[in-house]
């Protein structure tokens, strides 16, 4: 485990995590702008953009523009972006994170779906529409920055504009960054990791496999330059990932990065200096447009891409198609989805150290809520202090999701000052948090209640841990598919017409983001294979009441059948009991119990001894006093009492006739 | 129901279905043919096509044509193909369902998988190579009938072939047709029923709906037509489809069929004489590519086509792209799926009367089997006669598969003459029939053993049933789709290492072909609503050993639910118990053993009275033998034996005593 630790010592050099989410806050006050009334009617919660649209529209004019287009992530598609790139919120006064603004000379329109029409009548100032139909979008569009849209949506834009005599116009540059002058800058420095060499050598090998025979490879997603190369940075909150690029060949490796981050032992990390195969070429990050347009210029090239990170300004470089070779995800991807021994061992071990600071959380809870003192918000920051503790903690994964009573059922919920609740004995809480670690990323989410819960509680609780249990304990053929998989999350839900509006897990991994795809049950999802780690992660929201979720994170591993090889199932890592009082026993099979008592087992002899390193003598004493085992239907504990019980009636009964 | 009933009278004129079934017998001999020898050595199945070959290449040589592709299905991309069709039996020998062969000037090749590959070695002789690797198919095509290949596959060859520089073309007339001068003809008759005019005004109503505005409805599926004119024919052995196009718009309907089948009545049936919205225009079978060229080149035109069964010959005629509207499946496919209420309930009375055939053809095997003159063969007919002393029966809805000890594990097997296996009470027989009858089409399978089976076999049976319990008790969301559920009927196998090859079910309907999409368990069948009739048949098979399946039909119904509205659940139809000395109950949890007795108490329900109305007694009680309850775990039969036991332990422990 040297190297990791060597890493953090050396390379090491970042800004701290900027603290807050780019959710926003959902103002407190319930009233929502008007603008039909006269004059019109803005809450304060809204943004003022007038003179952003009007900056916008006059660089607009200059460049013979009609409509401008505004997505909401950045040039790598990622799912969470750093503040410098939210130039949806900088237009609009939108902070949600899905949405699509246009601009057009006297018009300006969001379309966002049902989540967050709320929150967008409170945001925006009157200078934006509205559109609550996603279709429509597509309409009176002539031109936007290329870099951003993935292929798909590039393609219907095309489509869809033919009819109306209109085209896309790409451009090289971000209309909204000229306007924006107080745009955040780049944060400095990276992060190095040893055996990037063998990993090229893997990659390159797939690619010599593959018949379609690609001479080069071109890593879009950030956490695929950070993988390839064993490095880590600090560019976006939660997510330890730098701004690059990646292009490999058979014998060649280009790295684009911002070259003031780089210094002389990373130069000879990545072997900069020289000529060769294991060679990295270092370019500026700005280059890679010219670059790849240079590289696919030489003969016989044909360049790799996974479609569902890579921009269209990179993709409409390399034409004609027969240059071309595209799959859903790179080969880089599904290789890291597959972790190896030491991937292995080191993520279950940040789990144990994660498990006790969650530990060591709900025990503080359960003293300090009755006292009448805790919000959401000091709860999520406790959290945050006891991860902080453990070692090589590198902050959270991502804006913990800490939600009392009706807030719970919220699905975007992330506790602000404005919506901050108070933690009190009469209401269910939901806990989601997670932290990075040098060796890994984690992601939990309890459930607890710390008074008395009503009984459509515990059952609606049971049934969702029975969901957790049922896709933990099922066994499969290795390369079944997640999404065939899913429904067992839900089957005793469903039971009692009851359902959860969300997907059921994501990969995880060793100090990634905390969404880690292709692995997971949804449908765009990577068949299972061993070596995967997801989240399993069921639950249950009743509207202006509570909300439910159990999530832990799993291994794929292999297991033995009776008469089949090449089965795998799910070996638990996430090591934090449940809350007792929410389980109805009486509703769980007799696997699901003995599943439960074996995973109470694990977390004794897995946490048990952190906790007696780390001396924290109270916390393994909660820990043992809530993972006592549940008595098994049928065990010999419940038979005789039950024989006892007869027997006693039967003594009775003869006492009388006797 | 009398309508239903008239319509056998009135209008059911058709030759006997053709006896037998399409895939050809599979050689006894374990000899194949040997190429390579000299002289060469042909087994005597296989076939001489060296005259055929010979014609094929006059007529080729004639057009210019240097290669034609023969693929095995028919115009309709039907499943299951006439006699008349099978264009790729005639030109190879090979008797496969599954295959395409191309024909070059000085070369013949067959592509077919794996399921087929001895197959096809028994029956081509040496004129033909057999290709096993299916992406060279599209290597060294120029041209063939453009009638019969789906869109994908024509998409397919034609982006292949670009890069070998040569191009496909199009014919209007297949060259197998002039080259095999003794094809059967097509057999004449229809079959008529009533409400037409209300099925085309509900679906002009969806094409109405759409926001696309299709202006006409094109129908290739024989089902579609037969559906949609409550019509049925003979054209396709246990098919009850007749040949026919159907053009529908907003205010025209043409039916496009063989015109000397038609009689007077059916022309006063469809309103042929008249004009307007809800009068058919009957047009010869051979005029619909004409016809719909010239419907194509009215103004504003766009025409909807579900492409699973579209040929390309029609498809290509629709252009440009505005002109078209696409989906998988017409809304005549998915209307129909969905039974009203009269077709609910008559398919279900056709199950009642199905089952009573099945029951008696189980106890007669039970008499039988042990003094050994039953074969495979004699099963299939017995079952066969059974069925046909049925009310309303029709023959068999396809060639039953009677398969006794090692054939069982044979995917596709139909028993011959030369495989024809001798039934014992050492061996598991597996038996897969079903029935065409006026009000509805069967399928069903049990297995069953009169000896004594061993433990892996009970072992693997229970799992087997378990699987088709799990599935069948699962309370669902209205919309959930089959793929995401279809993992139940295999989990129990999976837990000890087993699993099956195939597909877990399939739609049914009324008088329809037995395999009727979209409706089933795989990746591109339709979500689950309320209405729809499948099949749900999981399967274990033990290669050289035993096969196992358990195949019921059950209706999608509502279900009520203690918290939530629209929930689904499957009511089994199919009405035959399994073989209790199969059943481990120690495997089923109380869950299935409670869902297994209300099934059999369901069985006693609907059939004891069909079986008394019959005045079949014998069987009646063999029925009542076989859907004893099984005694449930806790249930108070179990619970009062056991305090007994202790009661009475107790009272002897005091005697002692006292």
């Amino acid at each position: 485990l040297s190297h990791l630790y060597h890493f953090s010592k050396v390379f090491y050099l970042c800004v701290h995590a900027i603290s807050g989410n780019t959710d926003g806050a959902v103002a407190r006050e319930s009233t929502e702008r008007n603008c039909s009334s006269t004059p019109p009617y803005l809450p304060s919660t809204a943004v003022n953009t007038s003179l952003q649209l009007e900056e916008l529209r006059v660089q607009m004019r200059g460049m013979n523009i009609s409509a401008y287009i505004i997505p909401a992530t950045d040039a790598h598609l990622s799912e969470y972006i750093a503040p410098r790139d939210a130039r949806l919120a900088f237009m609009t006064g939108f902070t949600g994170s899905a949405g699509t603004a246009v601009v057009t000379l006297n018009k300006a329109a969001l379309w966002t779906d049902s989540r967050y029409w709320v929150q967008a009548e409170r945001q925006m100032d009157c200078n934006w529409e509205l559109e609550k139909d996603g279709r429509s979008a597509h309409i009176l569009l002539t031109c936007y920055d290329n870099t951003f849209p993935p292929l798909e949506t590039q393609e219907d834009y095309n489509i869809n504009l033919e009819s109306s005599d209109r085209s896309l116009k790409s451009i090289t540059e971000n209309l909204v960054d000229k306007v924006w002058k107080e745009r955040p800058s780049v944060p400095p420095d990276s992060l190095t990791q040893r055996t990037w060499q063998e990993k090229v050598e893997h990659i390159r090998t797939q690619m010599g496999d593959s018949p379609y025979k690609p001479t080069g490879l071109l890593l879009s997603a950030l956490d695929e330059t950070a993988w390839l190369f064993n490095m880590r940075g600090n560019d976006i909150p939660y997510n330890p990932f730098f701004y690059s690029y990646t292009l490999l060949t058979m014998d060649e490796i280009w790295l684009f990065l911002h070259m003031e981050r780089v210094t002389e032992e990373l130069k000879v990390y990545l072997n900069a200096s020289c000529e060769g195969a294991l060679c990295v070429q270092l370019k500026g990050y700005d280059t890679i447009l010219d670059h790849l347009k240079n590289y696919v210029t030489r003969p016989g090239v044909k360049v790799w891409i996974g479609t569902e990170y890579t921009n269209y300004a990179l993709y409409e470089v390399i034409t004609p198609q027969d240059k071309l070779l595209t799959s859903s995800y790179s080969p880089v991807l599904t290789t890291k989805a597959v972790k190896d021994e030491t991937e292995q061992q080191i993520l279950r071990d940040a789990h144990v150290r994660d498990a006790v600071a969650v530990i060591q959380f709900l025990m503080w809870l359960e003293k300090t809520v009755p006292e009448g003192n805790q919000t959401e918000l000091t709860a999520a920051e406790y959290v945050d202090k006891c991860r902080s503790k453990q070692k090589d903690s590198r902050g959270p994964s991502f804006g913990t999701i800490s939600a009392s009573g009706p807030n719970a059922a919220l699905a975007h919920y992330s506790p602000s000052k404005e919506t901050n609740r108070r933690l009190t004995v009469d209401e269910m809480y939901l806990v989601d948090s997670g932290g990075q670690y040098l060796d890994g990323t984690t992601d939990i989410t309890r459930t607890v209640h710390w008074g008395k819960p009503t009984e459509m509680q515990k059952e609606a609780f049971t049934r969702v841990l029975m969901g957790n249990i049922e896709i933990s304990r099922t066994i499969f053929p290795s390369g079944t598919r997640g999404v065939n998989m899913e429904m067992l999350g839900r089957r005793a839900l469903w039971e009692v017409g009851l359902n959860y509006g969300h997907g059921t897990g994501h990969g995880v991994g060793n100090y990634f983001g905390v969404h880690e795809w292709p692995v997971g049950f949804q449908s765009n999802n990577i068949p299972f294979r061993a070596g995967m780690f997801t989240s399993i992660e069921p639950g249950y929201y009743k509207e202006n009441d509570f909300g439910i979720r159990i999530e832990d994170v799993a291994v794929v591993v292999p297991v033995q059948t009776k008469y089949g090889n090449n089965y795998l199932t799910f070996d638990t890592v996430s090591l934090v009991p449940y809350d007792r009082k929410l389980i109805d026993t009486s509703l769980l099979s007799s696997e699901q119990l003995h599943f439960l008592n074996k995973y109470y087992e694990t977390i004794r002899s897995m946490v048990g001894p952190e906790l007696d390193n780390q001396g924290l003598r109270e916390e393994k004493d909660w820990m043992l006093r809530n993972t006592e085992p549940f008595a098994e239907i049928g065990s010999s504990a419940s038979v005789s009492s039950s024989s006892l019980t007869l027997i006693a009636l039967a003594v009775a009964l003869l006492h009388n006739i006797v």
